[in-house]
């Protein structure tokens, strides 16, 4: 079973186990290096490693596999192991040892996404075409729109996504509204902010790759847009942000936490004008 | 190079492609059958459809790979995929054929969970002690909390998570407010939104696997507790949770969207006190 290359027979492996951090869960997490390895040796590593940790009644067994150590997953998958989640770089395998119910944590399963309400002292509303996309061609002009990074604040990105595609710079304001929708990739689902910045700056430069054209518009003229008028989703935007403008509409506007169960850095969103703060 | 047990020598082969279908940006989608594939008569198929793709002009190239076909992956990173994403059945691979910059979808990149404020006409409110977690044998009464599963709608979570946890029938009413945080789980974001409901019924019947305990308990006696009064966020919560309870504070409420580009239903939440509907 030994393989040629091996920089030890897997005979002399077997004692050893893999090296393998405890999580706050009962469980343990091993991060594998770059290192090439055989897998062989791997498995038996494994095996070894897993009757370990059955002794000492260990849980959910994880395996962060980079993307380069690709030969080890079939092995590991052989041994019990299922993919959790996978990014570009790595996989993420685990094993669940108890006969007790699996109780370990869900994959992610939203994207996030922001769409961006700007209006200057003239009543217009920042507004752009898109180069890509399904609306590419149609004439419509929209509010610029981004995904939100994973470990990115909904309002940072909403004024990063402006910066970008317009050249604006822009104050968060709050969010007007948001929906949740589904299937909207593969299978995972999508929430979607739409948001209200102050513009601080209003000179446009349009980002070349993206970004087709970009104006300020004015707001009647954006809402008298077909496409506007006749999807019902837009249709309550533009009534939310009519009411923002000229009614006091209250939105959702972000209060920064003070880090709880040393979490990093967390923003709560909730309606302030009505909370009294 | 052909293995002995192919159904067809891989030269035979080589003229053949993948079945694949087309996306709406430009790629094109395989989604592998479970049935077993040697990897060299894969290689070979999959260069030769590569090659047609690329004088199509195709961008990304997706390829479905079941978990049972995991012998597979190895052979299709050294061919230049990468992994896009993963669930416990399958790995979701990559590749971007065009020179300029990827413009792929980002992954999955929240959770979401719920927690449901709920409350009798006796100003008490609905509380569990959890059999695991952190706060597990710490006498902490908090509001039931849950996990938003992928395609499914918030408000309906909250609903099934009372019901699962205590027995109790609800009815949503709004989101009071959200939390963002960040590196909750690995890499990956978390947004919590904090749910009223109306209760429907009274008897309490806590779930065995995950509750210790359950409850009406004196809204003043639940903000009372050290926990709630230490932590910020809890602390806010409260502080909403009153409002609501005394002086009209208005949340996010859910309204049913119809399909707007052929997606699945979905709802918007928006606060619907303030737009005047």
């Amino acid at each position: 079973m030994s393989s040629s290359d091996s920089p030890l027979p897997s005979e002399k492996q077997a004692d050893r186990i893999l090296e393998a951090i405890n999580d706050d869960y009962g469980g343990v997490v091993v991060e594998m290096t770059n290192e090439p390895m055989d897998a062989h040796i791997f498995v038996s590593l494994l095996r070894a490693s897993l009757s370990h940790w059955r002794q000492l009644g260990k849980k959910g067994v994880w395996i962060k596999m980079p993307i380069e150590l690709v030969n080890l997953v079939e092995p590991a998958v052989k041994e019990g192991f299922y993919c959790h989640h996978a990014e570009s770089r790595y996989l993420m395998l685990v094993h669940w040892l108890p006969s007790t119910p699996n109780t370990l944590p869900a994959n992610a399963s939203h994207r996030v996404g922001v769409s961006a309400f700007v209006m200057n002292e003239k009543n217009e509303v920042l507004v752009v075409q898109e180069k890509d996309g399904k609306l590419q061609g149609t004439g419509l002009w929209k509010f610029p729109t981004g995904v939100v990074d994973e470990g990115e604040d909904i309002c940072d990105a909403a004024v990063r996504e402006i910066k970008e595609e317009t050249g604006i710079d822009s104050e968060f304001v709050e969010i007007l509204a948001f929906r949740q929708s589904h299937k909207s990739f593969f299978e995972k689902s999508d929430l979607f902010f739409v948001c209200m910045l102050q513009p601080l700056s209003f000179d446009i430069r349009p980002q070349e790759a993206e970004i087709e054209a970009a104006q300020w518009m004015p707001f009647e003229e954006y809402t008298a847009q077909p496409f506007v008028q006749e999807h019902e989703f837009q249709r309550y935007i533009a009534d939310v942000c009519l009411a923002k403008k000229d009614e006091g509409y209250s939105g959702f506007s972000p209060v920064p936490m003070v880090s709880d169960f040393s979490l990093p850095k967390s923003y709560l969103y909730l309606n302030q004008q009505d909370l009294d703060i």
